[in-house]
């Protein structure tokens, strides 16, 4: 990368809403780790969309109601389809794979109707159609079954797949809603649209299985195919009863392969606590795949959002520039050279344990010692030990250096009697 | 693929132990899934090893203790690294890039040591260095920092990354054990070296950190730079303590970057039950990646063993394949013709509720439909609601169509208000 930037790689958009409009802001704002990626530079040339006027935050020249502008530009390799519906998106989608350009597609409904001709339409005209953006948004579970799973034979899929339906369970497991009044507060925060038929119903995930299936055991699973019971008859009854037993309701989309051929199925199911898809809460998703070489392996994270889709949009492209360049290649070696922090200036609650003599006013002292750094005591439990007092200290969060400087302070009095022990408290971030 | 395959891809090893006799074992067993994906059929041509006879069931011909011949042979394009060890491998991995091959690593002391100089040989010889599986074995940790988190900025990594402490600090949690009862259970499962020092301290949890930092931040963290602490002085008392609080204790490799830069470290820390990485447990290995278009992404599975790492292996050979040919396009439109089968042929244990007549005699009639459909009850609750009884029971283990039967039987019945509900109980494979 020496030399002058080839040529940048023109993308089109088909739509410019939430996912539209993220995407193009995370490839200008990735612009330059996609040029050091892939080698080449890329840039957003034309979005199809509607009605212009309801864009006004979008580039001037961007926008266009004219898609034989996306689909004859000789310049434009690369489009994603990020409009939704399957009608006109299908006769697009269509038009530009036959027209030479690869199709990014974030379309579940699209995909799982109508796979085998869009599927069979980039083979006969040599171009890809990618979707890692269709199944569970940012989890990247499309990449890892097509790419990291081909020798595995995974056997069975389980998954969270629809957050909506995730949230609303939550809501009932943990603060007892019923079933309704779940709904109303999923429909309040957005989580759940005016008509939650396709979520509440299973047929949204059935989609997501259905694509899913297809790939891990390369047959086509078609939505039709694909049976489900949604959330929709169930009873807070019900979830309290099965809680009694120990278990979740959750509602998984499920994908079996046995020498009998596949099976697919969106249902409810009771998920004890040693189940890792048991502990997925609110609006994440997850994926549990199980084949004989690899045991299990869980993807989890968002399932939806305007960035969290689009990320997956942006890895679907820049994998179609980096499969059609020289590409992939350029990751290991060109390195920035960036500076470095030491690790204790982060904050985190702490965890202190002092062993201590036992005697009266040690606990004073150190809370004292504590103090004069400025890191503020959220719990004290003192243990007797045959090896003296444990003090043990959860803290608020502080500068890990500061709660570190504390505990030398406390080490070096007279009644301290072993070094003390300092654990930082690992935060999640907010949800 | 209705004409002739073309010539194999000959795949070169070097090592034929645990890993590199399951990379042969899988890659012959998944030829024909390799060919529908790369579009070409793949074969091993050779296995550099010490001494032939210590492995008394490799196929005629394919060992050999002469680097050169897999060095010389114009045919090999592609050689997976799975003898370990930095010295000769590293003189070895130089030589076979300069002659012009793609290695595949699965070494982590070698790529967290010497990738300065490993990566810029690839890249003056324009050929690829892969090495998923030197980081946590079959989970596609590596794939997905370098392929789908290309513009997310991810600012932080947690993971659990070596099993054998994960397993030695869940059996202190779960059963009281002390560190040196369980490190020795460890080493009498396997799960732990003769010589522990590389897992114990923190050090093998280093190099794994360090590759991974330096993918996500695009700079080179070297191994030197990670300081680690860790299990190996940790005291049963400060588990017991940390549970009182609510906390597991974890060994946990940390990554962030900021404005202020990068920092790496492996430090023992509390997590609370709300984090996705307290359920990992035993052998187990995940990576929670944290950036602002993801959010939170999990990645969890076995971070160990043979038939794991030899999954991510060849999951790097595919990709080695496609890049270089026609590749990955070939997913989508080969799929195979198989059958379909009902998915209530499946065995689960299962959830029934039947809402009934507050009668005498009504649970045993319940109890002997169960029993005419060879349904065994595992438990059964019954719940005086407004709407009747609720009879709610956890069946064992049976097919679902016959707990369904004998619903139907039950809702057959005049003491029956309402339909039966019937939740398959989502089982987890034995690990």
């Amino acid at each position: 990368m020496s030399t002058a930037s080839p040529a940048p790689i023109r993308i089109g958009l088909l739509g410019y809403g939430t996912v539209g409009s993220s995407v193009h802001r995370l490839l200008t704002d990735g612009a330059e780790a996609i040029e050091r990626v892939t080698g080449q530079p890329v840039e957003v040339a034309a979005a199809l969309v509607r009605d212009p006027g309801r864009h006004p935050g979008a580039p001037e020249g961007l926008l266009t109601t004219d898609f034989a502008r996306l689909r004859d530009d000789p310049e434009i390799s690369v489009v994603a389809e990020v409009m939704g519906g399957v009608d006109p998106t299908r006769r697009y989608v269509l038009e530009l794979l036959g027209a030479g350009k690869s199709v990014v597609s974030a379309n579940k409904q699209l995909l799982s109707r109508h796979g085998d001709e869009l599927f069979g339409a980039a083979e006969r005209n040599g171009v890809q159609l990618r979707f890692e953006a269709s199944v569970c948004a940012a989890i990247p579970v499309v990449k890892v079954l097509r790419e990291s799973m081909i020798v595995t034979t995974v056997h069975r899929i389980d998954g969270i797949v629809n957050g909506t339906t995730n949230f609303i369970l939550t809501r009932m497991i943990q603060s007892g809603a019923t079933y309704d009044e779940a709904l109303a507060e999923a429909q309040s925060l957005g989580y759940a649209e005016a008509d939650p038929t396709e979520d509440v119903t299973g047929a949204d995930a059935a989609a997501k299985i259905a694509i899913l299936a297809s790939i891990a055991f390369h047959t086509r699973v078609r939505l039709e195919e694909v049976t489900h019971v949604g959330i929709d008859g169930l009873d807070l009854a019900d979830v309290e009863h099965a809680a009694e037993f120990g278990y979740a309701v959750k509602l998984i989309a499920s994908a079996w392969q046995s020498d009998g051929g596949v099976a697919a199925r969106v249902h409810p199911c009771l998920l004890g606590p040693d189940h890792p898809l048991a502990a997925v809460e609110g609006a994440f998703n997850a994926v549990m795949l199980q084949g004989r070489s690899i045991r299990e392996v869980i993807l989890e994270g968002p399932g939806a959002g305007g960035d969290e889709t689009a990320t997956a949009v942006i890895g679907d492209v820049v994998a179609v520039i980096g499969t059609q360049g020289t590409g992939f290649l350029q990751h290991d070696v060109h390195y920035r050279d960036i500076g470095r922090f030491p690790a204790d200036r982060l904050e985190s609650p702490c965890y202190l344990r002092f062993t201590v003599d036992d005697a009266p006013g040690v606990l004073a002292q150190v809370a004292q010692q504590l103090a004069d750094h400025s890191v503020s005591v959220a719990q004290v439990v003192q243990h007797a030990t045959d090896e003296g007092v444990h003090i043990v200290i959860l803290t608020h969060r502080a500068p890990e250096h500061d709660v570190r400087a504390a505990a030398d302070g406390v080490a070096s009095k007279e009644f301290s009697r072993s070094a003390p022990l300092m654990l930082p408290v690992l935060e999640r971030a907010p949800r």
